[in-house]
């Protein structure tokens, strides 16, 4: 937003066994090569004995470039028996996203709305959807929107071609805005980690359809939205961020479908941007985010 | 809180199918007899087509007492065909409670600091409790503790103790305040629209024993509370009141449950209030609260 | 939003001196002509006392139109001296809107995007901006733009633009979306009751320029943001809807500046969205919102 | 809650203009002495350009006791140019607070129900009240309760007193419970980051006397309050936690008082426990809570 932009930084996260030293054997070996640290969180998972963390330097401060750290860094992530998953994000390096959609726009909406004004900082390489509604919106913001049908004896080819359509930009995120469909399980393997959807409702109340209908059957004070990771359980896989807004009992279906928007909208970018800022690990079916 | 005590009032709470002219039948029927309204509140169920409605007029403005205005509102009450759980509470009549509790204090201190200090109008004629924790905090408040053990093979029993000690103060209210057993059907049957309970989830999440537990399994972001009817359905009542509170990743299992305490509390005040106030109505497993 | 479409429905507003039987006078009135209520709210206000009420009737139960029933009407609210503010608006005629704005686009791309997804229910017959970089996103959603710039030494000449360009449309909402320009105080007056800001803190917190920097300063836990009817005393209006983030010691005043935007988008459109719908009513500097 | 007590631990303190290693320092000379890390928090404010940190060791991995490590580490805080306020706590203590109050009850009841039910790890030594209204239930907890009446024309000889009762004790915290008299400014700084107030209002909005009055009379859609340290600037001093609650039109100012007392007793419980953790630091007039 305005302003300098910001210098250019290398994020590490990072998942091992818990000992005695381990941050001071991350912080020693970036302080040796200059390393300015500028953010760093930390956290000991006391279930587990899982020791995670996510620290952010400076890239001018390091003699190499990420490559090089990541190079080097191998050998103190051995070392500490670090978990293959963790990694150096370049923030030189913007990341890229394939949106799905259906017809419900408010999501998209809303994440075209953030890419347009510099505040989301992703490539929007291309949207995906069900249905035409959301194709004009889509290419007036510059962005390829494909069509790709769904009918009801067809769902194992339209994902085909979904999966060819989003891997051939190799993105950082599939991001489900809505999709209303349910993932095949290799698509759910494939995208492991990267494909993030956005359900309406407080998880893990009122899994599946017509949530919105569930929560006014029940009745509940409050309802809700769920950004998280997509696996081959339905709607449970590890909670990037939840949000709540208050109804009453003068709320039909149609008003909370329509106040719950504001919160999946919300919640989704939010659950988005951390996700491409390097700011969520999972362990198990369980989120950090730091 | 200090100032002038508000005067007396009394409180017609209605439900009938709905049709035109209601609202004027019964106000017309209040202003023909010079009654003052200072609230009114209604509420259409398009669904059910039924009509419901909260009123509040002052004792003084009308020429016949409580009794007065039951005995001649009942003409109106049968040509609108309401139900016949409709009626007038009179505010110059202080509500009775009683509290159920077990080891957790939380609440028990809290509904007794807001009795003391005059902000919930309600007399809590005794005191139950399972085990005797609780019997000291309550006894300097000058309010009977009695204690009903409930062993294991002996809960029938305890419980038809526990009807007995509570039947003899015909209490507005019986307060499961964290009780942790589970009514009986017949106890659910006989304090139905009486019997209240603090659940320490946002219901329908997380049902039954350890409910923070299982939040901290799943991963959730918020936790929440729901103050509800108990019915014979376990935590499936009506609902009152609900909230929530931000939790994250750092937060274990322990600390879920201290968060949680201050949202139980305060959601069991709230709810318990709106019901002494004759603000919650019942429809179905529904409840509106003007 | 999707479903059958809501019929057509007369909302009545209406403030008078409290006194006995105003209900029974309206809904008798309503009742002898087979109106049928769908829609009622009540206040009593104790330290003026005034009575204001906001009734929704089934267009279809009447046997004459809201021209009728503004005329019929006319009698009652005399009778009852009423404020010369109480209306009738006709749900079946589409209310239209102008916005005001500068650079910042988050709040203008939401009102679009709920504009466009049928949520909103208003034309936005123009978009007036004094930069032009939100002329594109205007126009892809078919609305037309004007630039009017605003030079330091020709600022009256600009607002005399902008006033000829509003008043073109008599819109029903002169909507000031992060516009940063003060209207001046003969705007204001013929604006009155219609001009909405969208203030970027929680009012009376922070007012005037700046107010993250400020809200940074101070060190405050929680940001917020705030629609208010726009008077002549800058900020000072009264305030339809207020919200709030929560921020921590992490948050720079660029990152207060981005959840803000969250919280400002949806606080401008809820206060929008009832000022539209006639559920905010002005008395004093204080709204009551039905 | 229940469970296993929480092994005794140190907790490290610390802030230094920042540079590159200074965690590697740390973290580096807790490992050399075997020590075990369980809660680490890192903050760089960019602004000022220093560097914060809290540290959270397990005392039976290192070879010394707090007295140890303490002197041992001021080499490293001397070679870090540390700020004078650094410190190490020791979980093995147990810290004392004294309470100041006046009429109002509900802050006090809660915190005495906290400490009872072992939620709050703190010795409340004694309560000082410029009223006996809450000398009662004081005692009923086994507290002393010392009477310190206030008279107009004798308020310099009663805070002579209250410090007096205070000082024997050299309390870790110096509660103002809605104490409602202004600390003179010696006092302000003899008790600098130990005197904790609630006020009764989101700050900086409603500074003073009656904020609830104040609010009302603006109209505010969300009520506050504000936990912060006592400083000579009259509800200035650095904000630890602040919260807020929805209010509406039809709240009195009463109304709004009883609402209020909900979020004041919450936020001043969790501001004091943050403080009694020492996670709270203070830089400027600002805080980090980690």
């Amino acid at each position: 937003m305005a302003g300098v932009p910001d210098p250019q930084r290398y994020v590490l996260t990072f998942g091992c066994p818990d000992r005695t030293g381990i941050i001071a054997r991350i912080s020693g070996f970036l302080a040796d090569h200059g390393g300015m640290i500028v953010e760093a969180a930390y956290h000991t998972d006391p279930d587990s004995g899982w020791f995670f963390t996510r620290q952010v330097v400076l890239a001018g401060s390091l003699p190499f470039d990420a490559a090089g750290l990541r190079e080097r860094f191998a050998a103190v992530a051995e070392e500490l028996s670090a978990e293959s998953s963790w990694q150096v994000r370049d923030t030189g390096e913007r990341p890229r996203a394939v949106v799905l959609v259906s017809k419900a726009g408010h999501c998209l909406y809303d994440l075209l709305g953030r890419v347009a004004s510099g505040e989301l900082d992703v490539d929007i390489a291309a949207v995906i959807g069900n249905h035409t509604s959301l194709a004009d919106i889509t290419r007036a913001h510059g962005i390829p929107f494909h069509h790709v049908p769904f009918p009801a004896d067809g769902k194992a080819e339209a994902f085909t071609e979904v999966r060819k359509l989003v891997d051939e930009h190799d993105p950082h995120a599939v991001v489900l805005a809505r999709f209303m469909q349910v993932l095949p399980a290799d698509l759910c393997d494939e995208w492991a980690g990267r494909a993030i959807n956005i359900h309406h409702s407080f998880l893990p109340s009122f899994i599946g359809a017509r949530p919105y209908h569930q929560a006014h059957v029940r009745g509940v004070k409050l309802i809700g939205a769920t950004c998280h990771y997509v696996t081959a359980d339905l709607d449970a896989g590890p909670i990037i961020e939840q949000d709540v807004i208050r109804v009453d009992h003068g709320d039909s279906v149609d008003d909370l479908v329509r106040k719950g928007r504001d919160i999946e909208k919300v919640t989704l970018a939010r659950g988005l941007r951390w996700h491409l800022e390097g700011r969520v690990l999972v362990h198990g079916n369980r989120t950090m985010v730091f």
